[in-house]
């Protein structure tokens, strides 16, 4: 689940996937965030089973209480985006103010799952290692689950830095069009399929449009940074 | 601890402090930032002590071993950020290159200290209430409890909101320069602290260029948020 929600959010980070057309993106994005969706129903269907069959009480314990949070928030997060980003009627100005929102609380959802699943981490192994050996112990089965746990937190750090920094940040469109003296329709979606459909001696251009790109995300981004030095 | 660590990171977000000068401000963050570092020091102490006389043995959970490893990089941030930003020795390069970092593992910080403390929540509430009542059965105490990690979370989402908008960042020194017509020193900090001084007639040309302040940070933002879209 985690995996699947961390490719979602760095798809767009992928220097490689910058000359696919956005749109293709888009349902990449979208998709691998579907597939992340059907996953935690599939869990939370398993965990409700399972305590029903060993006469646990449901939606005691904190975990539970922030995972089902998280997962309506995610539900949200998926319709909204669905309904403004994906489907054509939405106009670029409620687009681009919902933008923030969307980032944000997608990256606060993917941090909010890592928390829930370190206190989920934390009560298996309360639960399972009561004695002999008990979790206090430190038995090789704990350390190893705590390093999990450890690596768990180092992942969701690398994945949140990449889909903060703007040195992975997608171009603008505007770039590209400028980069490009063919000159594309107004459309920059347009503009990019043309340019992946041209041949392989766009290439270099390309790879040129990019750094340029990215170079330009630097300064933007530099600008915004020196006011809070 | 987390209402000082939050008041730390905020301090520069209140638009009340920006006529106060940069300098002045550095000091509050750095000052919050120790007084956290002292708690947490005295925290841990206390839980060594504790596991000692109660002969408990120390550092098996997920719990102390993300939580000692947000306080190892905690102290880091706060000798190389006093290094860095406080000493007058380092150069503006280097200040500039420092600051995303400082700023993206500042934050970390924060919310890998918020995902411990939901573990520490987690891990108290089983141990305390084994049986009579046990924690499944959600006794008043567990549920107040869990409100309570809830309301930390929805916490550490807001103040990680107001950190991470550029609505609310300070304004950037070039501004306050160009916006004042009495033109400061080339050291944005004395032209503030310049700013400052002045009499009460100033007061309404300070918030306009505050005001003015923040839409640019807002343009430079849209510009970067652009091309996520």
């Amino acid at each position: 689940l985690v995996s699947v929600l961390s490719s979602a959010i760095i798809v767009y980070r992928l220097p490689w996937t910058w000359k696919c057309s956005k749109v293709l993106m888009k349902f990449i994005h979208a998709g691998l965030n579907t597939i992340a969706m059907i996953l935690a129903i599939v869990s939370m269907v398993a965990v409700f089973e399972y305590h029903n069959a060993s006469n646990i009480p449901n939606m005691y314990s904190l975990h539970s209480w922030i995972g089902l949070t998280a997962v309506i928030f995610y539900s949200l997060q998926l319709f909204f985006g669905f309904a403004v980003f994906l489907l054509p009627f939405a106009p670029a100005s409620l687009r681009a103010a919902v933008m923030p929102i969307h980032v944000y609380s997608g990256l606060t959802i993917f941090a909010t799952v890592i928390a829930t699943a370190l206190m989920g981490i934390t009560e298996k192994l309360i639960f399972s290692l009561r004695s002999n050996p008990a979790y206090s112990e430190s038995p090789p089965e704990a350390t190893f689950v705590n390093c999990l746990g450890l690596l768990l937190v180092i992942f969701g750090i690398f994945i949140l830095w990449m889909a903060s920094r703007p040195y992975w940040k997608r171009p603008p469109e505007e770039n590209a069009k400028a980069l490009l003296p063919t000159g594309g329709s107004p459309e920059g979606t347009e503009a990019e399929s043309a340019m992946t459909d041209s041949g392989n001696a766009d290439k270099s251009d390309l790879r040129i449009s990019s750094e340029a790109a990215r170079k330009q995300n630097l300064k933007l981004d530099e600008a915004g940074q020196r006011s809070t030095m």
